[in-house]
């Protein structure tokens, strides 16, 4: 189908991550193409959990970037995660049916070149280096993000 | 109106839960075609609380299904919830102004065609059987919501 | 660009609200017409913090007024907030990079002649009166929503 998808990936909770690349995996399998704007939040999951650094950061920076989550799997549910135990709880359940990780559907939206865009001003804000974020992700401001939004022929805010 | 709307309907909180049936009725009453897909927390709102049923689940579903409110009115607030107490003065300013109850809102989307999907992924990972939703749900694929959502002349995730 | 853009502000959370009010503006900058259709708790956002009053109201309404955020420097983050901790350390961030305050953007998207749409409903559930609220703001009802969103070329639920 020759349609383009635009999600805009706010928010920092698994459940709804995972939801948002399921959408993005299905619809490029689907042959649509499909660009994830990472703001906030969101930027979370595009970190490179190898490649956090403090170098070059301020304080609170640091601090920031300390206390947020690390990966992918690092991150907790939108309800009921209760310090982490409704998160296992969902993970145990996930696996018992085979559903992909998180880990799984983020590697393949890389592989099937789902675009990858970072909000501009929260990197800025939050102090997260370009090193720092996977290296598809490409920093654009949010006029960037709009004019790719109101081009395509879906937009969700998650 | 000759339009279709699509819902994303992700939340398991009653105040957009409310909001997400508000639109849906309204463009009903507009003539528009309006169809749902209940993902993850929205597929609370489309259980038959008098069916839910602990067979044929694994411990963890188990616990899972006692845990969850058990129907639209047993949901609470996104926030202000405050263990029940914020939600039961919104229910009680809700009834001053005559604003109609969540399960009113939710018979009338039944009552009114507006189309019921359910998560197909969600259902598994979270152990509902079929026989525990509403009888309207048709469970579906994800690549069946983009399909619908795509085609729709607007798209919403709540 | 000849577009329309349509937003439901539904979130009554600082990081929900800061971004919705970046798109409406950059959206304006590039020559599009935007509209935000305030609704819930995203209704405390465009309430005039001299003008609260608690005449004519019930006493839940009352109640409910001298809880609520009193404008949008006092309302938290979705995330993080940690009784405010986490929101003094964003603003701190924000500062240090001179982002725009959320004063400053819903200024802004007030000189630049985004509409402000109101939702009736809510405004009557929550008892805030005409006179509490930015002068801009129009209340209508969800189905003039529908109409304008559903003539949008892109519509996010916020």
């Amino acid at each position: 189908m020759n349609k383009k998808i635009n999600l805009l990936l706010f928010s920092g909770d698994f459940d709804k991550i995972y939801a948002a690349l399921l959408i993005a995996n299905g619809a490029r399998d689907m042959g649509m193409e499909v660009s994830i704007f990472f703001a906030f939040w969101g930027l979370l999951v595009v970190r490179d959990p190898e490649k956090l650094t403090g170098e070059g950061k301020s304080a609170y920076e640091k601090m920031f970037g300390a206390m947020t989550p690390k990966g992918p799997e690092d991150l907790g549910l939108s309800r009921m995660n209760m310090m982490g135990m409704g998160k296992s709880m969902m993970l145990e359940m996930m696996k018992d049916d085979n559903a992909p990780s998180l880990q799984r559907l983020l590697d393949g939206a890389r592989k099937n070149k789902v675009k990858f865009y970072g909000c501009k001003l929260s990197t800025d804000v939050m102090g997260f280096k370009k090193e720092e974020m996977l290296p598809e992700l490409e920093i654009v401001d949010v006029k960037a993000y709009i004019e790719d939004a109101v081009n395509s022929d879906m937009q969700l805010f998650i």
